[in-house]
Formats: C-alpha cells, structure tokens, sequence
C-alpha cells in the first residue's frame, strides 16, 4: 500500500499545498470522523508543519527510574524503552507518545537531536516537552500540550513501540500518516491517503471561488446553496 | 436607547481610549459584577480589540449534519441557521455564539470575509475558529477558546439567533454593548453605557496620578488612603 | 543561612548561565522531586526569568470588598492585607501569592511598579494578573496563569503574608529561593540551594558533551550508557 517513492509526492502535496482543515473536512465526507488528536496538542511554534508516519509510542507512569523490589521486566532500566524507541526512528518517521499523566515532559533537545540525524519527520507528544528554545533553533517540527521542564526520569517509562495507540479515542496504528499545522494533528487511515489529498485539493480551488463571490456580496445562504461550501 | 449617532461616539472612547480593566471597576462600582466572559475566551491576535452590539447565537450539538430520520425542524438543514444568522450581521454588530461542545470550529475564513462585507464589528466565539492566519490577515477582530481546523459541518449546528444566551453565567441579550481586549471581554449592560463609559474615563486619570505618586516612591497603603484605587 | 553577599553570586548563576530544566533535574537526583509549580504557571513574556526569595502571599475569596455584617477582622479592608503585603517587600524578593479561585487578577501594573521601587525581583501568581501590556513595558518578571482583567476588588482578600503555602502540593517557606523560567517555576529548598547550582553548572558541560556525540552520530543508547543523561 505505501511505496516511498509515492510518499514523497503525497507528503510534498500535503506540505506545500494542503492544511488540515481541508483535509479534516474531506475525511469528514469520506465518513472518516474521529481523525484530530485534541485541540490542546498543537505546534512549538506556530509555523512548524508536520508530515509524516507514525512511530507510536507508550509511555506509563513510574514512581522511581530504578525500583530495587519491583518485579516488572522494566522496574531496573531508567526511561525504559526509550532509547531504543529513539534509536528505531527511521526517515520521514514521527515520533507519537501517549500515556503519561501531565506531569513531566516527554522530549526535549537531545531527543530532536538524534531524531534528526535520524531525519526523522517530527515528534507529537501527548504531554509536555522541555529545551523548548533549543528544539526551535534546531527547527524540528514538534507539536505537544505546552512546555514544561520537569523530567520524566523519576516519573515515566516508554513501556512499549511500534503499538497501536489511543489519544482520547483516535486511534493510531503504526505507519499511519499524520499531517499537522496550527489547527492540529490529523490521523490519516491508511487506506483514505491519496483519495483524501486528492479531494483536498479540488475543495480548496472551490473553496476559492467561494471566497472570491462572497467578497463580490454573494450571500452566505446562496454561496453556500451555490458551491455546498461555506 | 441607542441612537447610531451617539452609539459612534460611545464606541470611539471605547475602542481609542479605554480597555477592559478600568471599564470593569467601574461595573462593579456600579453593582454589576458578572459582566466578564470566562478567561479563556480571548483575541485570536494579541492586538485585537472588539467593540459593537451583541448578535447573539445560539448552537447545538449534533451527530450528522443531514438526519433522516430525525424529527425536528432543523433535521434535513446541514449548519442549521448558520447562512442565515450570518447574513443577518447588521453594521457594528458582533456575532456571539455559544452552546456547543469544545470539539470543532465555530468560525473561520469565509464567515469573516461575509461579516466584513456586512461591515460587522466581529465575533466572539465560546468554542474554537480556524483559518486562523487568514482570519488575521484580513484583520477581523475574533475572539475565541482557541484554534482549532476539526469542522463544524457533521457536529453541530445554528439553533436560533437574536436570543438572549449565556456564558458560564453571563447574560447576554441581543444589543448588548461588547467590549474585548487581550485582558477579556466584557458584556457592558444596556442602561449602563453612558454612566460607565464617563465613569471609566475618570478613572484612568486617577490612575495616572497614582502610578506617578508610586513611582515617586509613595507606599501603597497611602496611595490607596490617598486615590481609593491600586 | 542566607547571607546577601553570597546571594548575589548564587543569583547570577542562576540567571546567566542556568535553566529550570538543569537544575529540577539535579534536585531529582538529590531527592527533592515535588519543586517545579505546576505547568500552567508561566511567564508573561516567553523571555522572562526569575531569580528571588519567596515572600508569600496568601489570598481569599470573598464576596465584597467590605461587609457590614462580617465578623472577621478583615470585614472592612477592602483588598485585605494586600496594601501592607506590597509594601513589605524587600530587595530581591518575589510576590509569590496562592487561594483564590480563578475568577480575578491578583497583580497589577501599579502593583508592579510599586514593586519595581522597593527592588523586588518579581512576582509569581497562582492566578490571573491584568494591565499586561504595561507590565512587558516595564519589564517587570511576571508569572502566572494567564491574563484576565477581572478586578479583585470585590472578590478577593490577602488574608496573611511571610506564612508558608503550597501551590498543587509543592510547598513553599517564606525566603525560599525561587528560580523560574519559559519552562517552569523551580522552589530550591534552602539546605540545598549551593549544592544544586553546583551540580547543575557541571551537569550542563556533561550535555554539551553529549549533544556534541549525537550530533555525530551516537546512538541515544550508547549516549545514555556512556554519560548517564539523555
């Protein structure tokens, strides 16, 4: 189904052409309705742009990074699986993490780092990040909850990667495509890919003939009987 | 009560000479204390400011934007009376929409380039706009709970229009007198314009007079003793 | 404990060459792991930091700047202690103030000028604060939950000042250093305030080290098990 010599045209579309309330609307009349993560995860920076696949990731809440008594097969390793979460980024990958409670940050400048040279596409975090300035100068497209510095050591694990995962009932499985900009983060279906960019891209050429009669005093009530868009 | 020609004048102090804060003290001064919308509702740009009469509607949510089942009147009709209370924006009036879910998008682009043409004095949305940076650029003042693309089409719709609504507690009628800053926005009530506006004015030259006296070192205990104000 | 010669030296670490995520983390390591305020207390302008000693506030909801009726001491204060609280603030502390609900403004342009005569370091709201614009001008550090003009007139009293507080379980003794940044608000308890700023200059040569090693091309398991830190 994905070929990465088509991906790179369908991600420049995306980039270049597209944002996400046309395709969230597309999706919507396709019957894909439950697509957005939460309106409260959004960029670092207003002008970041995410396109990429997800690299799902589960984060849990510790209460120590080492627990001497605890019997689980993580109790003895700080952040858990992180590392190897971090080290298993490949191209055009975004790094997606849910399941922590919002109480420490779950990336930060040394991550951005490593994901780029791993030319990662970005990371989306359920929850806070830190180094903000740092990952702004480093430019990496990262969207999250807000900026806070508390770490995640003493408090979280990734407990597991490369799973399905939930952010209050969106579901995203690995690989699927995410597109985010300012007005937040679509899950894209596997299957609904091309159709969805291709029928984007058709609303936003109506979407400008709307705009154009509405500034000539075209009605809202006929524009909208008109075109079937306001 | 309200003739165009001093609503002109009124509007001018307003937009040129006062802000919200000092239009608030004097409210409570004058016994009305539940004139502020909620915190999070604010300017989509730091520098917005809104002043204009309240046109007020009101939203629901909904499950599909066409039901064929449904048995209500508003069943068959995607956006409910949305084209309809848009066209209804008269010269100065600002389109005030609540009783929605946090879930999708209040306003965008197209509605504001229809209100500009009305020659509307802008919106204040207890929800979500998107088109944000287009919004912005056409420079219409909107106020909202944030941004947010996730569609309004299939999840809610207009209900009624020029009704008397409420936010978190605070009565707004249609006609009442709106006036929003980065600090808040106040709903004035209608037998109060006059008195609070003149009141406010005032206030703002006492309050010059106290900030030079504290910056030449006086305490603020006899500044308060002094002005009544800190 | 505390002697200013030191102060001053201890301080300027802290402004010029630290940052809240370096020293929470090394207050982690030294056991102290509930210092950070919670993360929607931020600052006014992203750039803002704070360097001081705490000089508590606490506040109280009310329902009238004076009541006739009120048997309490501060029935007839309009403002409570608030007057007497400002006035005490001595060189290099923060106006660090809690309890009142989210409906009003605990701090002020006057107030910050006020602040500014008396040398005050800044001031930290578990709460709103108003005359925003004025306060960036002045450049005055700034922190809290957000803005909203709303006055504390008739709904809000200090009640009592130089009392220990909590704000979301972190606790906080009057002339308890305070560090806060973009990325949080850091309580430093005052057995450790030396030790910390110590560990926390060394731990950010380790970082430099690190990021150098990943921007070259070590894996982050390798750098986590070479340096201890990610």
């Amino acid at each position: 189904m994905v070929d990465s010599g088509s991906d790179e045209a369908l991600f420049a579309s995306l980039r270049d052409r597209l944002f996400t309330a046309v395709a969230g609307d597309v999706l919507d009349r396709m019957g894909h309705r439950r697509q957005f993560l939460p309106q409260a995860i959004g960029p670092l920076r207003a002008d970041m742009k995410i396109v990429g696949r997800a690299m799902t990731v589960l984060e849990a809440d510790v209460f120590d990074d080492v627990s001497v008594t605890g019997r689980g097969p993580l109790s003895g390793r700080p952040f858990g699986l992180m590392m190897e979460a971090l080290d298993d980024l490949a191209p055009g990958e975004v790094y997606i993490a849910t399941g922590s409670s919002l109480t420490y940050a779950l990336w930060g400048e040394l991550m951005s780092t490593r994901a780029i040279h791993l030319k990662a596409a970005g990371a989306v975090l359920d929850g806070y990040v830190r180094d903000a300035a740092a990952i702004e100068a480093l430019g990496f497209p990262t969207f999250c909850r807000g900026i806070y510095a508390q770490d995640q050591g003493p408090r979280g694990k990734v407990v597991d990667y490369r799973t399905p995962i939930e952010i209050q009932g969106v579901r995203i499985h690995p690989g699927d495509l995410l597109f985010g900009d300012r007005e937040g983060v679509l899950v894209i279906p596997a299957g609904a890919e091309r159709e969805a960019v291709g029928r984007a891209l058709e609303k936003i050429a109506t979407e400008n003939q709307v705009a154009a009669a509405i500034r000539q005093g075209m009605s809202a009530k006929e524009a909208f009987e008109t075109f079937g868009v306001l």
